[in-house]
């Protein structure tokens, strides 16, 4: 179900200290939705609405809970149309015979196993979970100057409303391969990668049978409209995907990981110029 | 414990097409943060280091764990200086006789009663929690826009990295009471409602004994450097803040809630001009 992620409020422009009369405004939609597995809660996330299925599957691909769309049984809202908050619980069944530690999300958000979390365990679990990101195919440094700008082109609803963040995903060659805009940067990042994961271009090497997504199918770079965080690079990594540019700052967690995960890391990405933190071999 | 907020690290910096010499930059720290109450883990959030009782103390405030600061016996950090990751767990102990429903908090984020969270729900809920905030003194509309500057010019940590948000309240004659910067948004937001519980200025009506804060010390106005979530305006709703300035957009939840929660809200406040959503009446 793909819905409108605007919708229209009231607003007074207040000009040089003058407000005029009520205008209609677009703004970008924020619901919750509730993703369960095999009608357990997992999470809530406060989303723009649309393309649920693809967050919710991006959204468990990067806890590590599935490792490609095989996984997927079925993804479909609970209840029935003209129920009150239809649309905003989604439950994703397993393929057979399969079933999820869903506990490992769960558990991660709210308990930790000795008093002292720190930004290195979270690095060395990440790696744990899904090692270094492969050496592929170099990157055109043009690509990383340019992403923001075309990612800029994909964005008709911040256009509309100014009111949200994007992601979009391309391939070596600078092929657009997906890009969705959400209220949530993360949201966003799910979705690229949920969209990827259901292409069959975004696997596990955990997955059985694993085969490698022939390079020029594979997403090589992650652009974002914000700025890079912990959890932009961690979903990249568990994407495998090379080189994450950011139009903002990033964090020295995202850094850190970056640097340990083997990713390429760009920032301040703007008319032309950018900064390289990590890794440039991907660089050409 | 203040910790500095910022730490360096190398970046190559590509203007024009080509990249220069690795140079010393300074980012913003992020590191995970574990909120305990008795010692059991109610939230994990990725913050900048530092003030962290104030985070902590302000979460479990906009949470409706903590009624005012009469609720808290001692918040420290576990585990002894020199431990890995001392200093990102911090424990908060209700005053004595007291013990926290955390219930409340991590069933809130896990599960709902049926099929179907929903934007009016939540908004429901928060009204059942906090109630619609008080008629108050009206505010200059010239505070409104002049808050983003003012806010600018309390971000050291920005000047020094671009990587993080801001949040300030003002009282009604626009003196500054409180302002932080984090990376994360709601932390930020956090911590300045965590200080004015500390400080006393911000009670929860539902605090035993409860006695109004006199007008002229109540945080009038919150100032945020970013959007205008859902999320920004429960923290406002709780802590009775009767506007909300951002520097850019607001989700249709925002409105909503603001609407219904009796909160001016004022997005896109630039250069001395503003979006005016709701109740005007606030504004002089």
């Amino acid at each position: 179900m793909r819905r409108a992620g605007w919708s229209s409020r009231d607003v007074v422009r207040h000009r040089g200290g003058v407000g005029g009369a009520p205008v209609s405004d677009d703004v970008a939609v924020e619901e919750p939705l509730e993703i369960r597995v095999s009608g357990e809660p997992v999470a809530v996330t406060m989303r723009t609405p649309g393309d649920d299925s693809r967050l919710a599957v991006g959204f468990l691909f990067a806890e590590g809970l599935l490792r490609s769309i095989d996984d997927v049984g079925s993804v479909s809202h609970c209840g029935r149309p003209g129920d009150e908050g239809y649309g905003n619980v989604l439950d994703v069944i397993p393929a057979a015979g399969l079933s999820l530690d869903i506990e490992r999300t769960t558990r991660g958000t709210l308990t930790t196993s000795a008093c002292g979390v720190c930004g290195r365990r979270s690095v060395e679990d990440l790696l744990a979970l899904c090692g270094v990101v492969p050496e592929g195919p170099a990157v055109d440094a043009a690509l990383v100057a340019s992403a923001p700008e075309r990612l800029r082109s994909v964005q008709p609803l911040f256009s509309r409303t100014g009111g949200v963040h994007a992601a979009a995903a391309f391939d070596a060659q600078g092929q657009l391969l997906a890009s969705y805009e959400d209220v949530g940067r993360h949201n966003a990042v799910d979705k690229v990668v949920g969209a990827l994961v259901y292409a069959g271009k975004v696997r596990s090497a955990r997955a059985p049978g694993y085969r490698r997504v022939p390079e020029a199918e594979r997403p090589a770079l992650l652009a974002i409209s914000g700025r890079a965080s912990f959890e932009i690079l961690q979903k990249a990594a568990v994407a495998r995907i090379g080189v994450v540019v950011s139009v903002s700052a990033a964090s020295s967690l995202a850094i850190d990981v970056a640097q340990r995960a083997g990713i390429t890391l760009a920032t301040f990405s703007r008319g032309g110029d950018f900064n390289l933190h990590t890794h440039p071999s991907r660089l050409r």
